[in-house]
């Protein structure tokens, strides 16, 4: 049984184990940190060697044992008393070698590293499987929130079909200021860099990547098929204007960077990274700031929505330990290794391009004088095949200038790509401010 | 490996059984039916026996085959063929008395049974460890949310030490429509009737004895301690007003049925089911209509919150099909089984009595005339140390009455009470319409 010190309490794995198990870190920067003190409170898990970039820094951490600090992460993976490595660097190299070592090694792998399971988790799952071990990554996706257990487990009757979800805190806290202060989106990322909420160089944030790799992950375990990242399709959040916040309200959304996963009829999936007007019906149209949401539909169980902390220390960590005391409560049994932890998907997912999908549109247009604008607008739209849900037109500049905002009805992404381009060269018509996808 | 057919996908499982599991199902209804079409799916489980109350009753469903119908479940319980039984009829007898016997003859359990489980969920859960098998109940709390699961599994590494959840879809779809419709709560009711939303007799619902009995066993997983179901608090939505919808709404508030468990400081636990006014900035103010949503605290995950389907025939089904996958996973180890299911608390919660709770408070008074009625309310508050937040006074009935409407800060249940009983004798005061409590 695992004995439990201090406040927190382990509630129902029950610990065959009856030496410690141990445990080495790859990384004590702020998850490294939550992780190394949530396990603090656990006295059969110890913490035996924590690799970090620079051994002089100082650090103040609670009971942190300085002699067990290395600057070299391989004498983490090459120890033979480690039994379960969490890697919580990031970034693909010396990550991806670090966690081939320490498997072939013999250890299991708890991982964070988002990037790296989205542009090499095929070979890492099916290198872990050859040396029967496993790769777990609940903090990789969602943070702090539990998502991939529960899709593995519990909900591991259901077929899921559909994913939306809110996977940046970063754009979700800009996109939420530019909505509540009406302000634009270079005066917020400044804000939110001083804030730390967003890093110096934002575009793994604000460009959509660090999203698209999360529901790369994300959407291979919940369809049980291999998405490949680079045919997800992905698109930031740097062109959104506190104009289109406001068209949004007033027409009762919310705009949203989603990232979304679909299986159509066929069993081909639909996986991209883009901004979305969200209905207010929707619960993610009240996820703000940094909190991160999951929308999940399947069959049998319909629609479930888990939200929560994206990032940060300790929720990061919640997830980091979670996975590694579902591991040490596997191991030391003689018998076949964690049953439901595994995953060995062999089968590629078919991707659809986004050309060739259907979507409701939102257009914002500024012309310099509006006469015969909005015929020419109608009638292109019809030419292509693309029906108006709403069409508002508005004074703006003293009346020199027209905004007209358009809502359709849904449509092929190439009939919409075509009337944009009717729109370029239509001289009447200044700018195309903003072509947003609507969510349904 | 299990294998699978029709389009229904085992994600992550790694069976190891060789042979079909055999499986009984104890009823036949909406969920037993859910369950049985779920089942369908999966090649290596087999549904062995079914037990429902009237044999002769016609069914229209696809696959089933009439003769593994039995109307007396003793057939179920004692057939030396099955593995796990599935107890999908609710009350307390006979499904206490066929639980047990079922643990006796080898069998692990799935349970839908959220009035068992609160009212016997100790000696249950005693006599399953005694006889190392095991009870799972995620479908009794929260329909098709993943819940139970990951609070033992992902979670485990947490104190949970808050939870707000709203547990029952009846309760949640009238006080849905009564503040979208202005409607009573009557007229509401009938209309939840006609749809089957609501029971004839609907007293289990809107008095609050079904989200109490959930709140029960929920507190009890997540706390580590067992709660009792007696001494859990419990208030109705009967008496929430329209005018009540209406002046929540104006301060910023949404009327929700909250279950409510909290652990204090001294880690004694405050559990109760009751109306509450819960800000618009909270995710549970945006659960509408039967969709039932959990918030759970803790450190280190912080916030999260689970929504989704709380009843219903396919979401029951995907919590009571993934506990029997879990379990089934587990079936034919050598090894000590079922590592992460077990729930043995010995311990019971200390629970603190709501008469001696600190609460945020909405009161609604109706005053004759209301010449000096503020004054004396004011004063009655303050000589009970209890501070106002806001009060309003308008008029009604043509001028000849007030309506007051006050919120109050954090203050004691005791003094509340003392306080509505110098209201509820001040000649001026003609009633007290409501007292609500407020979440912070």
């Amino acid at each position: 049984m695992l004995k439990i010190i201090k406040s927190i309490k382990i509630l129902c794995y029950n610990y065959s184990m009856e030496n410690k198990i141990k445990i080495g870190l790859i990384g004590l920067g702020t998850v490294g940190s939550g992780v190394f003190k949530t396990l603090q409170n656990f006295e059969n898990i110890e913490i035996v060697k924590i690799a970090v970039r620079n051994k002089n820094k100082k650090r103040n951490i609670e009971g942190l044992d300085e002699s067990i600090i290395t600057d070299d992460a391989y004498e983490v993976v090459n120890n033979p008393e480690i039994q379960i490595v969490a890697e919580l660097v990031g970034g693909i190299e010396p990550a991806f070698d670090l966690i081939k070592t320490a498997v072939q090694n013999g250890k299991h792998i708890v991982t964070a590293n988002k990037e790296l399971l989205a542009k090499h988790g095929e070979e890492l799952f099916n290198f872990a499987e050859k040396h029967n071990k496993v790769i777990l990554y609940e903090a990789a996706i969602a943070g702090g929130i539990p998502l991939i257990m529960p899709i593995k487990t519990i909900l591991a009757g259901n077929k899921i079909n559909k994913i939306k979800a809110i996977l940046n805190g970063t754009t979700n806290y800009i996109l939420t200021k530019m909505d509540t202060q009406d302000a634009s989106y270079s005066d917020v990322l400044k804000e939110a860099q001083e804030l730390g909420y967003a890093e110096a160089d934002p575009t793994g944030d604000v460009e959509g990547y660090d999203a698209a790799y999360k529901i790369t992950t994300l959407a291979t375990i919940a369809f049980g098929k291999r998405v490949k990242f680079e045919n997800v399709y992905r698109e930031g959040i740097t062109k959104i204007r506190p104009e289109d916040m406001k068209a949004a309200n007033e027409m009762g959304y919310k705009i949203k960077l989603i990232a979304s996963a679909e299986l159509n009829r066929n069993g081909k999936a639909d996986v991209r990274v883009h901004p979305m007007l969200v209905p207010i019906s929707k619960t993610l149209a009240h996820i703000d700031y940094v909190t991160n949401a999951v929308s999940l539909s399947g069959h049998p169980v319909g629609d479930v929505t888990l939200s929560g902390p994206g990032a940060g220390e300790f929720p990061t960590a919640s997830s980091v330990v979670g996975d590694i005391l579902a591991i040490a409560s596997e191991i030391g049994k003689t018998d076949y290794i964690l049953p439901m932890m595994r995953c060995g998907h062999s089968e590629n997912a078919q991707m659809i391009d986004i050309s060739l999908t259907e979507n409701k549109y939102y257009i914002s247009i500024t012309t310099q004088n509006s006469m015969g604008v909005i015929g020419r607008i109608g009638k292109a739209c019809e030419e292509n095949n693309i029906s108006l849900a709403s069409i508002v037109q508005k004074e703006v500049g003293e009346g020199n200038c027209a905004e007209i905002t358009v809502i359709t009805e849904l449509c092929r992404e190439l009939d919409m790509q075509n009337v944009i381009n009717i729109f370029n060269n239509d001289p009447a018509i200044e700018s195309v401010n903003s072509l947003i996808r609507v969510q349904i």
